[in-house]
């Protein structure tokens, strides 16, 4: 089921997506309390942050729960992988990748995110996984240190459309304004040229902006923070819904001098 | 004196400014308190809506009203010409001068906003005007029906540097998101290539954007409603310092992770 759609041409209202980053299972009960009271659009369970993670059935049931208590709310699965700034784990890749296929089988998640820069072989098995038993995916790459060029970035949106995936996200550090920009119009111009959803963002403060006004650039999801915070730069969403709506209204005004 | 700032490079909040458009002196007066209520840092009192503007008497003793009343607010008085979005007026460009002349010498107002499109002899004459009576002077370019490439706006907000303006005014009318970008990166360029302040809009629905974040991007002033719109996409101050305080919050954040 297609969770995140393609946008449009013209000004969207992005999904809100908002982490959970709980490392035990009451934690995360806790957490995700609050998120569901704060209706976002997706919520994202960063399984790396979750000390049981090598516990497959703990996660599986982890899941029932957090499925059961989302209020209809889609789940987006994912392992983020230390290179790209997630928690550190024991876990192998396989291990990961048979984590995944658990998740899967068991039927408590909606779209899972994959890192482009997973292995071949375990990429196209989730891939193909997902496809099999209706999970969206998203293709992911992240860069902490830096704002590639505006080309690197849309190429790499492009590789994730070639590569199978039915989302192409891309989130880059940057160091100004200028930086900030160039996401932004690597987005817009992706979300043009590409046929799949692309979800992007610029993080730490300077990045924020990307958050607030991405939506609108052509990236379908934009991450906020209902409890926790999973990225530097995430606002809370209450902050993020009131320009939001700003937004929406100055797009169905009448201008009329 | 300086009243708008050079923005320096990083994050910035923009100054806000609102129009008045009232045709009658009552008119202007209902304007005005409606306006100061809500704390602009500017007011552009936009003459060529006055009916009397051929009066310059009345002209001025309204203007000593709006200064008395404007609680400190510093006023830009600004005539638009026809050709750039502005409303129709009797005034040959020597009477707009003339008119300027005796504002300028009445004292009531702080800065004047001059067409870059003005002829060159009546240009050099008021900014020497202002000059010698210590106002601060916004040189404009308004595009109407669509926007420049990003080295046009650039250049133009150049010409308002070469020519001895204070300030350059970029204000342009885009045809989709992909065009609010190019003004925007058009605005963080000449923000740090120029050395005097950048103002600059998008105007229209989709332009709204360049509004709330253009100021962080490297625009000096952005303009809002406080009573009555002056030009299209002009969203509400309220709407507007709600979007700018989240900025600023985001940028005030320590982000860890």
């Amino acid at each position: 089921m297609l969770h995140i759609k393609k946008r449009k041409q013209g000004i969207h209202r992005p999904m809100v997506c908002t982490p959970l980053v709980g490392k035990t299972t009451e934690e995360l009960q806790v957490e995700l309390q609050k998120v569901v009271l704060k209706k976002p659009d997706l919520i994202e369970w960063r399984i790396d942050f979750f000390s049981a993670i090598g516990e497959t059935a703990t996660v599986i049931q982890t899941g029932a729960w957090i499925k059961a208590h989302a209020n209809g709310i889609p789940i987006l699965f994912t392992r983020r992988s230390i290179r790209e700034g997630g928690e550190a784990i024991e876990l192998s890749e396989e291990a990961v990748c048979a984590l995944y296929e658990a998740m899967m089988g068991a039927g408590d998640i909606d779209l899972i995110d994959i890192e482009l820069s997973c292995p071949e072989e375990l990429k196209t098995q989730l891939l193909t996984s997902a496809q099999k038993t209706g999970k969206q995916t998203i293709l992911s790459f992240h860069h902490f240190s830096e704002t590639p060029s505006e080309e690197a970035i849309i190429a790499k949106l492009k590789e994730a459309e070639l590569t199978g995936g039915d989302v192409g996200k891309v989130a880059v550090m940057p160091h100004s304004v200028a930086d900030v920009l160039t996401l932004i119009q690597a987005t817009q111009k992706a979300n043009e040229l590409l046929s799949i959803p692309v979800v992007t963002m610029s993080m730490g403060e300077v990045g924020a902006l990307s958050r607030l006004i991405g939506g609108a650039c052509g990236s379908a999801v934009t991450f906020a923070i209902g409890s926790d915070s999973s990225a530097p730069g995430q606002i809370p969403i209450e902050e993020l819904n009131q320009v939001l709506n700003v937004i929406d209204r100055s797009q169905s005004k009448k201008t009329t001098s």
